[in-house]
């Protein structure tokens, strides 16, 4: 059915229709002017918010609509994530074409809320509203963390280790593999690269073990491009990071994939957004213990791939000693063509 | 200088730059990957969202850049408002057309910003991404109250009092007025309603009273209409609510604007939304001591205009005993015409 015939209040019931029960912490959910919600007592209070938009981060044509959900969650929780932090409550704010069928928007929301509960989050509230021809899904999702176990940005201490969390490229590989039918890749192989492209994997686990562990001293996910937030840390912390390109992660099927489709690899691994794997530096004596804790199992592996030294902020990436000449900056909206996808 | 030009970092970079400092409250706000917020122990979490969108909220015709910002904090602290809370912290997510310039942007955020802070609420985090062309503006709003003094929908008790804050129909009167310029009306008279219906007046100070004061039962504030809002009470409270049309507070200048545009006034009064007023339901003996405080100096006034009776959930609206037919919705997004405005 169009939501143009549900109306507003009849989607919001259709969509409140398969929700769960709430946990105890929710005191009201969604159904009164704003939800009323418990904190753990001693925890200070996360907040984070992104938006999905339809043509720019999802398209309906690649995607299944339980995928737009989930991915909507996964950002959200990968920022938690990269705070230390554990997720707790989301708010999702929807826009909408009046033409929209609301089947489609039931399988956004079950997404949403499955892509939430594997984080340890609940949907308890949030509003719909019409626009003209795009659709946008905004969360906003709430956590909460020990004070003295925040990740921030800006801790990077000269000679520390930096050290990324999984591996890198892949979801530009996926992307490059959903758009081009012709690369001949096995698709087996290529399935993997493509799922986490539309769905990433937001690496909560790891930003709790990363938040208990001592000795991390700055934390970031990996959203705009490895190069793009490498700067943040180097900017927000006012050190140098010197990153070597021959120790980055890179899976077997991301390198076939760039060559396949005769792409930089460097710029897949650099420059290419969204793996929302988490970046941080650690002190070296420090380092091994946690290395070999998130390369146990159950965790995303984790690898060294360069070290903080002292100079001015900025991102240096060396291959053999020589340095890589890129453009160091990530994704980012408004520049250029906004079609990213 | 056009976004497209400036780039999302250098956007967030200019409208952080005028940013005041954030209270102690707030450990971390923007540049991380979350805000880190310091919450009042004893207290439980309020939250809600809602979002403004050019051509159904708001027309940049209309309305200077700065009340679109105000408009936006407005709505969401009238929600914390009919809750009985305290605004605490705010995120903006903004979507907007590559092209747009950058300094309307500026005056948005510092409308928002003014307007936040007028409800004791500080912007700490948010998000910018290109939409194709319309501007959309989501702002998460949370706050803080204590677990018992909570206003909610469902707490309304036959023989109870109905009132409400300040007159009904403003915000519609203003709107008629702003696209009527041929109805004759004295500018100075009109003038207060036209802001009142593009910059909402939030009822915290209220809101306040009505959640320390003994015997409020529900309360709700009046987004949709009178005949909606009303509605979700009847219906989340399982009673009937029995509305006097004689008795509805209704300025002169409304009045004025109806008669002069040939609006039906009870139309106007009893269907038009966005007055932001607070519906409430009281016991009859703790009402008169509650009006007479509310009806003091500092606060909007405050009206009994019906009763709550046993019967289905539904809103009965009388006129001298004879019930006014009138449709029993408020506004609908989705619903017909989006043009609201």
């Amino acid at each position: 059915m169009k939501i143009s015939t549900l109306g507003e209040f009849g989607l919001i019931s259709e969509l409140m229709g398969d929700a769960p029960p709430h946990s105890p912490k929710v005191i009201r959910g969604v159904g009164d002017d704003a939800a009323v919600l418990r904190q753990t007592s001693g925890m200070v209070l996360l907040a984070t918010c992104d938006a999905q938009i339809e043509g720019v981060h999802f398209s309906l044509k690649l995607s299944r609509p339980e995928q737009i959900g989930r991915r909507a969650a996964a950002v959200n929780l990968s920022d938690i994530a990269a705070m230390g932090g554990t997720p707790t409550f989301a708010l999702a704010s929807i826009g909408l074409p009046a033409g929209t069928d609301s089947e489609m928007i039931k399988e956004i929301y079950q997404g949403l809320r499955r892509g939430l509960a594997l984080g340890g989050a609940e949907l308890v509230g949030g509003n719909t509203a019409e626009l003209r021809d795009q659709m946008m899904i905004d969360i906003t999702l709430l956590g909460e963390v020990k004070e003295d176990q925040i990740l921030c940005r800006d801790g990077a201490k000269v000679g520390d280790l930096i050290c990324t969390t999984g591996s890198l490229g892949r979801s530009s590989a996926g992307l490059l593999a959903s758009q081009r039918t012709d690369l001949g890749c096995d698709p087996e192989m290529v399935a993997p690269l493509v799922d986490r492209h539309l769905v990433p994997q937001p690496r909560l686990k790891e930003g709790r073990v990363l938040a208990t562990h001592p000795g991390v001293t700055s934390c970031i996910d990996l959203s705009d491009g490895l190069l793009g937030d490498a700067r943040h840390i180097a900017e927000m912390s006012r050190v140098s990071l010197a990153i070597e390109a021959e120790r980055l992660p890179i899976s077997p099927s991301t390198r076939i994939v760039a060559q396949a489709a005769r792409a930089d690899l460097d710029a897949l691994v650099l420059q290419g957004g969204e793996d929302f794997e988490l970046l941080f530096t650690v002190a070296p004596n420090s380092a091994k213990e946690l290395l070999d804790r998130l390369n146990g199992p159950d965790f995303a592996g984790a690898t060294t791939i360069g070290r903080v030294t002292a100079g001015r902020p900025e991102v240096i990436v060396t291959r053999k000693g020589q340095p890589l000449t890129l453009n160091q900056k990530g994704y980012e909206h408004f520049v250029g063509s906004s079609d990213r996808q």
